[in-house]
């Protein structure tokens, strides 16, 4: 069934010595975790979730990590907004159920009534008469910057963000034919791995482990199949190859639903691996598509959310079963979010030394650096 | 029943922009909380209990806080008395039990049985006859000075403490009519918040909150009654109005106790709330004292006693029921928490930003004002 | 039964105010702590084990404290070695079970399958062909000296570790007679400590404590006959009597074993306590050997290894009965760790200030002063 298929590595050689891993401190150090919040997370596009989270006017969900609590809405006019969840009058929480319906259409706080519409603005402020030249038009709720692609949702924490589609710098074009707008949500898991965030992007980065820590996926795609575009400012990625006779990427390497209707049937022999940074994954399947969010939570934790999506064509059809991929993710899932912890383990170990990357590790490398250049930019 | 009543808002106005609530490093920064402990807690007069807690000789009780655990006793001589609860030899913890009776009126290290009288004397330590020039008067153990007023019991662990009477600035005179002394305490409740000690303060010290979190209490005692003395140096407080009818702060409004003997008829008609800095909360019932000591844990957390006291008369009537007070106020204390604990999750949000007061918080701003005036104070 | 022994004490005399114990900050500052290991527990042997639980090539154990994981291992060679538990390539922790049998022979990285022979030489790198230059001799394991002494495996974490006989300063000779090497562990338990690890080495190097807190060793050896040593840089011991009547520290302060085989009369009338700095505790009793590891995890945390170990003959004999040795050391640590419990809770508290030492604490300002001067040589 496997059909052996010989993958010669291709990929410029490295000189020993140039590419190192990262310094312990990197994974360890609680103060230089918040200098990359302020560094990555606080200035980039992050991905937040997905237009169907929001199908009505007041529709909302939060964002949470590490110092950060968002509300994503849907406003009165349909477009979708993003707002610091804290009052602007003595910083109280205003949302606390992690998704829902505003009730009555305004955010009312539920400490002093200060009140505003979907669009922030403040309209109720009680007993703020006798303030002298208060104007409620100076609170509006603090505004963060969303865009959204083909059913993703992102925010921007920072004053100036990027324009997205500086961010997204082409992904649009090269993904409309697997049309994500249309697919809808079918399965969601959130884990918790005991690692540092770029442990989990290292781990999303490179095959070379794949043969050692994921048979399965390996009988299904083979390792050095992995072909990788040069890495991005914004983005790393590449795609794999299903071996012949397989499919899709289920426990059993195949999948009774139709590949998405705009592929071609090239596309539809390979799986696509993007890693937008800093917080996005995106797996695109022939008949699924796989997201992962990652949320840095401390220094050496972070919170995984993973979904799976599906046409909704497949979902209607009497046999649809999601399982085999659900499966096949969380068996995978699993033993990558195991390895990461034990690479967590072994980099906060006294005796850790950075170490050579191959050269087919080069968007790990990748990622290091520009990491340690958007520190090297900050104040 | 409750007959409108109509309340002006009287106090000076306030200019837009010159009352702000403070920045979040002064609820979120683990160093600035040690800071502050230093320039008030350990510098002022601490609410630590009441008298009817040290029945006799030998009885003791313990205040522990961040960073400090103090023994507080009756005497050989029955005055109250308090100590550093460790041993001047090694430093080992003398008391476990957080209250009790000192065993044989001696207090011995369980570690090398160094033995202390009840007021502090080092009168036993073994094994010390080599160390020449020893002498056992070198060694008491640590005192920290204490002060009674109506039956409660107050420390002061600075080595130079203000005159307690000019901590209580004449708050005795004014409260005499409610014979203090004579109430006993029949309810005893924890709290163990997820706040910074100043937002459980500032929740106490205002009323525009009430008609939205309390509707109970807004229907006992109308939110706009507060009528507040000017922020003193060491108290901030006021009184609010029973509503015509009402009679008491309980579930029902009503109470089958008489007021306390001493009380006018006009004392009766209202509750005071007294926030005696910067750990102590009394509210003054016209049939029952409430009392809450804050006791700061760590930056973030705040854990909260509650006492409920009676006057002995009541107590002893066959019909007595403290039970309708009791619930008001777990009622009422549970609405507040939460929202302190939501005003310190919110504060602690990377989007918050100081907002302005009203002229009705005009205490939380001299709270805040007076806060940063203790540390501009430390050396 | 306990005839009256008349101990006089005859350590030289010490002038107050001259041995004090150390601040607060030695038992609470976190980053002091950092700074002790370094100077100390990262510089100095540490003791690992024993001989016996790696009984053949490929078994391994794991030593694990505050930083730390060490894989000590038994080469094809039958020697002992350690390496840093952490792959050259990307940091990986290489085993995670606490002790086993290395599988194969070979250690290898759950993550690329880099390989390592027993003595840590790099045997296998996949996938690095296209790295030029690399060369597996460039990334053996992080090596870490160990050494033997009578059955105990030590191991140091320094670049440059001072010669082990220099550490064992005739502590073997010393203790030749006592034939450790063929002794056999018996019972293994561990425990959580709450405190800083000084103060569980402070508190095994006097006995002025044990008739207050262990009447039952105090009934089996009189808390005056400790016979000390002078402090000396690695070590610091001493020995004392067993009662007439009593022939090893037991329940029954019996025992029916053969004093160990190689004892004089007069050696088996003693109880030698040695502290290895800054690990190891050594307890030589007439019939068996307890030894202590304590494995600083926190400023306030240490783990505590406790092992009972006796002579194969005894062990062979049907009536073999260790329980009765093992109770008395259970009863008496844990009367040991609550006390340091207590200690750390009180030096913790803002009231301690340093206290005297008695002339026969001398050991305790022994080991003081050697962190002081450990620390004052760090870079």
């Amino acid at each position: 069934m496997n059909t052996t298929v010989r993958y010669a590595n291709t990929r410029p050689a490295v000189a020993a010595g140039d590419a190192m891993t990262l310094p312990a401190n990197f994974y360890t150090d609680p103060e230089l975790f918040k200098r990359e919040l302020r560094a990555v997370h606080y200035d980039m596009w992050l991905h937040a979730g997905r237009t169907e989270q929001l199908p009505e006017a007041g529709s909302y969900f939060l964002v949470r990590f590490a110092g950060v609590n968002v509300i994503v809405l849907r406003g009165q006019d349909g477009e979708i907004s993003a707002f610091n969840n804290t009052c602007r009058h003595r910083g109280t929480l205003l949302c606390q159920e992690h998704e829902g319906k505003i009730a009555g259409g305004r955010i009312r706080c539920p400490y002093h009534a200060w009140t505003y519409e979907l669009d922030g603005k403040l309209v109720g402020a009680p007993n703020m008469e006798k303030v002298e030249g208060f104007r409620m038009e100076d609170y509006p709720l603090g505004s963060v910057a969303t865009a959204t692609w083909d059913g993703h949702v992102f925010i921007n924490l920072s004053a100036n963000p990027i324009p997205f589609e500086q961010h997204l710098a082409g992904l649009d074009q090269k993904f409309a034919r697997w049309g994500m707008a249309d697919l809808k949500r079918v399965e969601r898991r959130v884990y918790h791995a005991k690692a540092n965030w770029k442990l989990i992007f290292q781990n999303y980065s490179e095959c070379l482990h794949c043969p050692i820590a994921h048979p399965l996926l390996n009988k299904h795609s083979h390792y050095m199949s992995g072909d990788n575009e040069p890495p991005q400012p914004t983005y790393l990625g590449g795609r794999m190859d299903l071996r012949p006779g397989v499919t899709s990427l289920t426990m059993s390497g195949q999948s009774n639903r139709a590949p998405l209707p705009g592929l071609s049937e090239e596309d539809a022999r390979h799986v696509y691996y993007y890693a937008l940074l800093p917080n996005f994954l995106l797996n695109l399947h022939p008949d699924y598509m796989l997201t992962f969010q990652l949320w840095p939570i401390a220094v050496d934790r972070t919170d995984i959310v993973c979904e799976w999506h599906f046409h909704p064509d497949a979902i209607a059809k009497p046999d649809f079963d999601p399982s085999g991929a659900i499966e096949f993710w969380e068996l995978t899932n699993q033993q990558d979010w195991d390895l990461s912890d034990r690479a967590q383990e072994g980099i906060s170990n006294f005796g850790y030394q950075p170490g050579p990357y191959s050269n087919r590790e080069e968007l790990l490398f990748g990622l290091d650096r520009w990491v340690q250049e958007k520190l090297a930019r900050l104040d």
